[in-house]
């Protein structure tokens, strides 16, 4: 398969736009055709950016600021419309391209399902990682309506790779109750009571992914995703819980799911760059 | 009087069509002829259905599931806009119906001045009856404008059948010197802060009706409604008042007071019909 | 009956205050209670006036200026939602008041139900009266889910009173197989293709009161109203409709049916303060 | 295969919800993986249905009333996000066997791929059909980003199948410089300047398959769709054509494409609705 | 300089439209010119007074009623767009008038730079006062794009006329490295938790003049705004903040930065007229 | 003078990201201080171009294609808010810049003050040039609130310039009488009823730069601009007047005032960016 060409735009706030000597490398994965209530979030990657220079490029909660590190924003990928397995493909070549120069991929979505190539990417390269998911759903379902690659099946998928032990899910708040019976007994479950402290002692010093739905979000903050889930995290709580990830070693990571179509104040977006811009500072705190 | 056809549509997630064999039977109130300030809550009960399938039947709060009761949604009741005389008399006796078949009647509404016919039919059934009260506002007015039925003086009218003593407001956070002063004396009225066992304490074993003004809300969480109120609750707060009351003997609740066109993002439906289970499950406890 | 406090905002562009001394007086209706499908027109005088000043005083169409004519913008009456009856004697109450003051009364809606009274205090004027009106739909039903006051019925009230010979509709393109027969026999209805110099053939130089239903003008148009109906009149046919009536004996007139809500651009609100200007200056056009 | 259970709400307005005994069956295609641009169409049969009631069910055009006919709307197909073959082999299952009863089928859509299996369905049971799309687009590429099976393809498949002659396209304004050139060589392409006569004529007495993508209406009038084309049609003259039709004999019919969220105001949803309308009664005007 | 004339509509709930005689006097400034991201606040002060009838006059918090005290709504300036310095002038002339009247000056904006000619006209009359602010943004750049008179560098104005250490920020959590760097030198930086017995006690008896910049609420309680900045404080805690401070002398205030088209829910309208509504209270209770 | 650095993002359709070798110039001109009703302008650069994909690069219209013609977009001026002589500076110098180079400059906007630059950069380099206006307003004002550099005063200053024979303009519906009456005398205004033929004609064989206020378009087709004004052209007609003028010498134009957020369907973008590409055709059909 020959590398398709990726659709540049105006980058990320402060990001350089070719990957070379960047230690983190952006990039849009504008994709949602399995999504089940309402689709869109492949507009997601796009309206991060065109926000993202509303931030300041320094980060009072990390005390770091952008203009510090070193990373790339390299587009988006072409990723057809109603064809995931071409769609899983491509992103997880990408990543993989990524993890041998060295870099750490951060994907932009899009559907949460695009979280799979990511990690099977991250998997290759650091067979012993985590992953942290921060999710209102449980997203364990075997399939949805006979489809088996699903938004709703991507954390299956997933834990059907690296098993229950090593995945932490952070903010599930809806699910069936034989989901909600298997996490709780083994005990892989945080509601959003739990601390950033308690989040990285279970990581450790292993290798870690982390991947952000965020429609963990109470819908109140953030309304513009595929399916808002009343009972939700705020902001700042979500912040100070990526913030305490800094100095741990990761691997990868995704912010996905903002459909901005449905948020007519544009501010999910914001929140969304916002997210992205901790993500990056917190990813990067080693280097 | 002949019993009016009522409009079926698609139902509330996982209710049977036909009231036969239900516990508790749910029927749509689209009438809003005397809202103050934003019209629109006609459009609530579909609202409500139409995303009510995005949610799980499951409730990871109480543990209980739709699939383990018995509730039938039989449609909206055509209630004629500017009529309001006309339109209480056919909720209460459609109520009334309901309560003969030894059954929980459940309103969607729809504006608040509905609550009296659907209280008053419970009182028939259930004459010691107590009326709970979530809400941002008193509804404690004499009149509005000069008209004596008014979503600003629904509760007024309850209570000069029951007597102060026997509601409790929780949640109001706007109305007039005299209407506090007077709630105050008498001990009826708690902010939000109250927490659910207090209110299941002051139930006791009381039969209970449950009628919830959605604006008991933050306007950040429910914005689709005609009378936003800034200083309202979270819905996990709101959440777990109700499934505190787990147990009692309910009988006859409403859920009032969402607007949807005022809520472009969709997210006030979602969070009605979240409530609107809760409200379900808790009320069917003992069944 | 004491004479209501009218509520006075911003005036609609370049009228004054007070009526003294005015040939044609101004006055907003905000009620909607009898709306079948969306309400919110009583929004429709505020958002009239607030955007009435992006308009310049000068029409070219009629080569005329506000700012040639004397006529005054005395505020909102206080309507009391829910209560028909009530509203509809206020505004009779009001325009009879206009009338005997040998000024012009001008409704801006607000349901076009509110046109029933206007039309009555204009007849006890004018007993030999015509009525013109502009509207997408016959509104000559007999009663709407058992409700006689209806916005749906208001033409058929005005018929029974002056009879069908009497009244011409312009536009009409929505109303049952029975309303389309009987019109047609009268011969009482034209559709978008008549022509401003059939029409004002037609009033001849007997006494007209106009009422424009907003809904005439096609959805594309003017999306902002409560029962949108495609299929219609461009605004530059409708301007040029009553730019054909300057000159005649004009004895009332109203611009029913703006609901802001429905468009969020704004520019049904633009379009309809556009129409009141024409109709200001065309109803002048004599003084 | 097992028939897939449809889901049903309230019928479109005067629609029967059972088969039996109809002559024309509507069913509900709520499907848009394969979109290029803005999906959501899925959402379009339950909007045209939810609005279908604020039209009357006579239509003064074509002097025909809902009434007069027999016919079903049997609900939804429950089609699978990201999974095309599944869902052309529904809807084709569907259409067929609605073929194999002697009616009529009508899907809403829903993307413009879906009239795929609708035609291949109708060809089966109609060898010599032919087809008049109405449109803004061609749909005549080979694939979209490497999918076959795309809403920018459709008419390309299906003049595969039976050949270019006998196709008629109206109102495409957009397309490639091939796509126009080889259209005008055959000359089966018509501007929106084309006359209902001159589409009946070509159609003559074949049976006759009739696809009408809401595009093809000018973006002032129909906003709500995936990709808006400036430069189209009016409404009236859109019901003009299709009312031309009346008589001829039509073997099935579709109507496709409106995406509600795009189209706050709600209008594109009640356009469409009345486009239903009138082909409803225009279908069925031999029966 | 010639006085301008004010543009009069309905005055905010409860004020008198004549300054003389009141203790406070509210004006709108309508003016945006300099807005980085999101333009629009020039709109504010109309949207605040049409939502503040919705309020009720009485406030449980402060257990004060406007009926109480005496305060006038004299209208808007008429700001030109595109000149600050002219919009400056004016808005300072004004402010020092009604200080020259012992009267309390209260501004509605518009953008935070008007914020400037409010208090210098405030220091004029009380030379010793100090300033707090509520805000997300530290507003205390030199220059924004070349421009020294902006909304982003308002903050740095006035601290350059009184120093740093008579100006409390509280709420500010964006801003550049240096600007966090040099206030936590100072001291003068407060996030959210503050409570308002601290910010009391910071005043002690020196006069105030009250600066919100209503963005320092969480976007999800006040999306209508330039800038919105997640992480923000809730409406409960800013009123409380507020009603902590009655009783302070108060020397002017304004409350900034409303831009209504963003927030189609209109709630950040309500938010803000709720905000007036307590300052005004507040800044009243000694009076 | 520095060259200011611009903003670079997604080039519009087909575009080149350098100058060099390009036939035209594309650049974006985000300001909107001096917009006196809705300001917003800014941002339909962006809008423009993050829309233009969904467009074919072929206009069937004038039979020719994006991809024979060499063009650039360099991306956006940073033009400071709220300081309109720096601004038309930076404008201006770019302008010349291009000119320089023997390119045609071509201004996106941003508000239509901007063309008063674009066109004294054009003069300089073809002093005797015509102008070829299409708008809604007349823009001839001596000054607006004071302000003489208004998007209300651009065509009188441009007037002041070259006299107002070398002026033509097409669309205007909105003026004071002073400004019909001068036009009128000079025979310099067209309706909307003017053939593209009569526009060629006027230009005949002189060097014309041409300036598009998209507000000449009715607000059905364009409700995104700032001052909508009922009663404008179709987009087909448009499109024929831009179609006319291919052949022409045109020495540059721009295409002014989109203002996105004010049309949630974004179909104003789409518009634009497809009259943005007409231009392009035929601006470069002698090259």
């Amino acid at each position: 398969m020959n590398a398709p060409q990726l659709l540049q735009g105006i980058p990320f706030l402060a990001a350089q736009p070719a990957r070379d000597g960047a230690h983190l490398v952006l990039f849009g994965c504008p994709f949602d055709s399995t999504i089940s209530f309402r689709p869109g979030s492949r507009f997601g990657p796009q309206a991060i950016r065109a926000v993202s220079d509303v931030l300041e490029t320094y980060c009072p909660v990390l005390d770091r600021d952008l203009e510090d590190v070193t990373f790339a924003d390299v587009g988006d990928l072409p990723l057809p419309p109603g064809d995931s397995r071409a769609a899983l493909n491509m992103v997880r070549h990408l990543a993989a391209e990524i993890h041998a120069g060295k870099q750490i991929p951060a994907g932009l979505g899009g559907e949460h399902l695009l979280t799979l190539p990511l990690v099977e990417a991250a998997i290759e390269a650091h067979p012993n990682l985590v992953v942290l998911q921060f999710d209102a759903h449980m997203d364990m379902r075997e399939d949805y309506l006979g489809v088996e690659l699903s938004h709703a099946t991507v954390m299956r998928k997933i834990c059907d790779i690296i098993g229950p032990q090593r995945i932490l899910q952070v903010g599930p708040r809806s699910g069936t109750r034989a989901e909600f019976a298997a996490a709780n007994r083994l005990g892989n479950l945080k509601t959003i009571r739990v601390t950033g402290a308690e989040i990285a002692e279970w990581i450790g010093d292993r290798p870690v992914y982390v991947t952000v739905d965020l429609d963990v979000l109470d819908p109140s903050v953030f309304p513009g995703t595929g399916t808002p889930e009343p009972g939700g995290v705020d902001f700042a709580t979500l912040q100070i819980w990526i913030a305490a990830l800094a100095g741990k070693q990761w691997v990868g990571w995704d912010v996905m799911e903002l459909s901005p179509v449905y948020d007519p104040t544009q501010v999910s977006a914001v929140v969304a760059a916002k997210v992205v811009r901790t993500m990056i500072l917190a990813s990067l705190a080693r280097n």
